[in-house]
């Protein structure tokens, strides 16, 4: 039996995605919301879906599983812990579904949520375990993270997950592959995962739950986590309720006039384009959110679910890519979209700016006059490292503490420059008179600065 | 510049939809609820869907037009006229849309709706007009019915019909080919159709429109309107709030005991297997809908919107096949569905049955003994010919003529034994003695008895 597993990747959440088919009839495991990308898989392959199945109720984004399974008559498949708003196909511990040649068979493996569940993929005809769909469970040397339920149950559930990646080794052969849902940079995770590939057998080696005493695990686990996007506190609520179907129409166009009321209304006005793009010339009180890789989980993370929002973009390409981004974390409604020169959408009025430096213009600077220096990052991000002298105010704490920023020249870093070019124009829409460093954090140790 | 257009059709309520590409993008015309097909098509053409363009609100059928869109990501063209409750961009006669090698252009033709809007296919490089989509305006040798908006205003839409078939014929090359949703079976259609791929230029010979004087096109058209399913009432509205997404996904199981509840709670109990099976041995009380072309059509017709629907089906694949002809018309819940043996799902209680025969045998038994004959066929084909002495009530009336029917011995026929059996079943649950003709009626009248 030729059995086949294809990747569907989500780089700007850190997830993926499969369809597992023998050729004829296909099953998709843990689907984003936009499904569109799973037809279009599914269709170039040839195969039917006849199965969708949910290792959880995601945390981190809007399921597709549900429409999926509607739009293409498959089965939607849901462990039997979780109480839902819609029908499915409730699972237990040791229950097996079959399609064609394929034959999954359920794991219950709590951990990253109460009742998540993985799926071992065997050939239906001999029985040969072929992967297992961890979901957030086991990840590639790492595991998904427990304290997505509220501190009241994260001892538990660490503990619960330590005991779930052990049974997933203990029963599966080695030669299994595994098939997470979360790593590749997603807050799902409990730490960073390592490698884009792995079996069983490795991760014996080189997961932290395979390796290390129980109570060293929790403890280890519990010290490593850091902040995670305040969006995920939505995707639990409209995962568990049923999403709406995706919405990947275009939005309305808006002109340069309402653009400007809805700014002055203090809605949310967010400009797609490059953060060097933004600071050369933007539109007064719009926000700075670059269409690039996390984009999707910034803007979840700063965002008040419900304020209007509009976007500008370079081109209808772009904002179509940024409201497919959106609608991944449940951010359907926009109010509109502007598109082309910004001098255009400007009307005629002055477009605002900023400078952009790096950390090495930042030193030289600094060797001339008092600056004041804003580090954008997580905690554990400054507690590594820092420039010195700078004032430390993590990016999704920085529009309740904006009383605490001084007046005068205030530059603004981060890792990399995305992060700072959010915090810039949130700074620039206050009034600020704010520099962008827009250079990777390794250079301000080159320059001297930490 | 390489147009292609391929046709997806919908042959169970005789309509067509339509891709449209140039290679890299398509715009798709009149898209039926289950979009899964045209995700599916345009998928294997490695194609973009960009614009979802409706010629009317329709009348028939539950459009996939608005989830197509957002799936997709598609512009959602609805003409300007009607006020829907929905998001769409909505054109005016003149206007143009463009994407990649293909334009669109609007003309507005009244006649089947009052904002009824047909489409011209051209090349965008050099103008050409390859075809028009002319929705329920021009059809192959007919023209939409005009009547389904309600009698008020059937004879000032048929007038209009005349002039926008006739502007059709008159502002495009006799090269375009016609492109029509409905026909092929279609109660929307005035009169049957005939053919299946038509230029403009040979409809002007073969069109009433275009070749009746406008009084006798009118007169003619409305002397041939009969009857027409129920249903299509619930389109209308359903099609201007905006259709709630498609969900194909497997009923809920039924057992028997539950198919017994629901029988004796009155509720519909629906039966697809093969007519001749069902009269051989079916539950007491459920309602034979053989699952073939006709299935939907008869079913909405005589089917009240919400009571509670349960099939039982021979596999899960005729259960899923009726399930995607049911929510086309958008009958959408269903209470559940029962698989399997006959005898398994009767649970040990005896199965009802019932002859089944042919016109000839009816002549070989009237002769010995008087039998009381049903015609179940619409007024016009009654009017045309029909069995001697036989009692006529057209199938959708007969729910409410019951009172009507005699006691003993009771044959009942129709134009292919189709329609019979739904209505042999809905009086062998009234405790009819009855026998369904399953024949030809064309066989009626050889065996002498018309």
């Amino acid at each position: 039996m030729d059995i086949a597993v294809e990747v569907i990747e989500t780089s700007s959440l850190g997830d993926r995605s499969y369809l597992a088919s023998d050729g004829q009839v296909a099953v998709v495991v843990d689907p984003q919301r936009d499904i569109d990308r799973i037809l279009a898989l599914a269709a170039d392959r040839g195969v039917r879906i006849t199965h969708v199945v949910e290792t959880h109720l995601h945390n981190d984004y809007v399921s597709g599983g549900l429409e999926l399974s509607r739009v293409t008559g498959a089965a939607y498949v849901v462990g039997a812990g979780d109480e839902v708003g819609f029908e499915r196909l409730a699972v237990r511990d040791g229950d097996e579904l079959r399609t064609g040649g394929l034959s999954l068979r359920v794991l219950e493996t709590p951990g990253h949520t109460h009742h998540h569940v993985s799926y071992t993929l065997q050939d239906a005809t001999t029985g040969d375990v072929r992967a297992v769909f961890t979901g957030g469970s086991m990840l590639f040397g790492s595991t998904g993270r427990t304290d997505l339920l509220g501190p009241e149950h994260t001892d538990a559930l660490t503990h619960a997950q330590y005991h779930s990646v052990r049974r997933i080794a203990a029963e599966l052969p080695g030669s299994a592959e595994v098939l997470p849902t979360h790593g590749f940079g997603s807050f799902c995770s409990a730490t960073p995962t390592s490698g884009h590939a792995s079996t069983v057998e490795q991760q014996k080696t080189g997961n932290p739950a395979l390796t290390l005493a129980e109570q060293e695990y929790v403890d280890t686990l519990l010290a490593g986590l850091e902040a995670y996007p305040a969006y995920y506190a939505h995707m639990g609520v409209i995962n568990t309720r049923g999403p709406a179907p995706v919405d990947l129409s275009p939005p309305r166009p808006v002109d340069p006039g309402e653009l400007r009321r809805r700014i002055r209304q203090g809605e949310w006005v967010v400009d797609l384009r490059d953060r060097t793009a933004f600071a050369a010339g933007h539109l007064a009180g719009s926000l700075a959110f670059e269409l690039s890789t996390n984009f999707v989980t910034y803007l979840g993370w700063l965002y008040q679910y419900g304020t209007p929002l509009t976007l500008i973009g370079e081109s209808e390409d772009q904002v179509a890519e940024a409201r497919r981004e959106l609608v991944r974390i449940g951010i359907d409604d926009l109010a509109g979209a502007a598109t082309g020169e910004l001098a255009v959408l400007a009307d005629g009025r002055p477009l605002r700016s900023y400078p952009v430096a790096d950390f090495a213009a930042l030193a030289a600077a600094r060797k001339e006059r008092a600056i004041h220096v804003l580090d954008t990052r997580r905690n554990d991000e400054h507690a590594q490292s820092h420039v010195t002298g700078s004032q430390h105010v993590p990016l999704h704490e920085l529009a309740d503490r904006l009383d605490e920023i001084p007046e005068g020249e205030l530059w603004v870093y981060c890792g990399s420059g995305y992060r700072a070019s959010i915090a810039a124009s949130l700074l620039d829409r206050e009034g600020h008179q704010v520099v962008l460093i827009n250079d990777d954090f390794d250079h301000a140790a080159e320059s001297g600065l930490t």
